[in-house]
């Protein structure tokens, strides 16, 4: 079935006390979103990718492919005032039926066999998030104070989410609500069971300067 | 008042593929162990240390601190079976009052202001608890498959872990039970509420062989 990737880089990256949007800090010499990309291209060079930046950042980004020569195609669609509509609008691009990776344009480091095993996942069952434990105990801030919480049964969720295009499509067509955390969250709400797949804790996603320090260890080391 | 750190660091190792005890393996150029144990002596050198130990690790421990000089005056105690007894065995030689730093032997990254601040708060409260927000969505697995979990209301739990001595050692007096996952767990089991604080996202525990490389780099670079 016909493959697409949206890569969603709509973040401003001011918050973290980075002078620039965190998917164009470098990592190994180059734009950490260019890793990004390269990933879905290895995986399959017949894969459409949809890169989702804010408008303001597009003239720029154009910029940054003539200066690092980067030639894997890839479509650039403007995004919108919340990751929510930056999805819709790329999803607009997608033309069932085929299956759509979404996956978030601060991590660098998701491994080709991620991919492959959400995509072959969502070929079965409609959908596929990789996830992984957790490492340290938890606990839940209540009424009352806290309480520890069985860290067995819970799981860090990542990206790429994987999905039948028609499906998500439809989920999208959804009113915005403040609960949508990540694509499963909208998925799920439109009445779909979402299925957890094993992802990998070095698939981090940069948000502070510490994480980019870490990737860039990883990158060299894996 | 008189402050303990109990450093606890039977783990064996052998589960995460490292051919020696994680606590053992080198961390800019000295066992992960040395780092964790001068943390504490730097925080203040009139803390008292005890190390706690699986009974087999001893004597090459022994061997360590002549092969790197390591002079920060500390005692090695055995451990038991669970980190459960460990602790235990480490309570049995702290003397109330007083007030007591429970950390992982493999968490050699903490900060001395983490450090301070955990004792100031168990100075004023009886107990605190570092902890930080989790950066990536949350699951949770439930009999009907996996639902979102709001991470605003959820903490990923650090060490140190300090309380006053005389009520963590009347924690320890309780029966073992398989819930407690980390002495805040046993605190609170013996009728007591945990404060927690804010920890750091540096301080993270060494686990994977890659959690090492993160170590490393982050050791350079703070």
């Amino acid at each position: 079935m016909k493959k697409y990737a949206l890569i969603v880089a709509g973040g401003s990256g001011i918050r973290m006390g980075f002078n620039k949007p965190k998917q164009f800090l470098h990592l190994a010499g180059k734009p950490v979103l260019m890793h990004t990309i390269e990933k879905f291209y290895s995986f399959d060079s017949q894969i459409e990718i949809i890169v989702i930046l804010a408008k303001s950042q597009i003239v720029y980004w154009e910029k940054l492919i003539k200066e690092f020569s980067f030639d894997v195609p890839h479509k650039t669609v403007a995004g919108g005032a919340e990751r929510f509509y930056s999805v819709k609008n790329g999803l607009s691009f997608v033309i069932p039926p085929s299956l759509v990776a979404i996956h978030d344009g601060v991590r660098p480091l998701i491994s080709i066999e991620t991919i492959k095993s959400c995509f072959e996942t969502a070929s079965l069952y409609g959908n596929s998030v990789p996830s992984i434990s957790p490492s340290d105990s938890l606990r839940i801030i209540t009424d009352k104070g806290n309480r520890p919480l069985n860290r067995e049964f819970i799981k860090l969720i990542q990206t790429p989410q994987v999905f039948d295009s028609e499906r998500i499509i439809r989920a999208y067509n959804q009113e915005y609500s403040i609960e949508f955390t990540d694509d499963a969250s909208v998925f799920e709400k439109s009445g779909e069971k979402i299925i957890l797949v094993e992802g990998n804790p070095h698939n981090i996603k940069i948000t502070t300067p510490v994480d980019l320090i870490i990737a860039e260890e990883l990158f060299s080391s894996t």
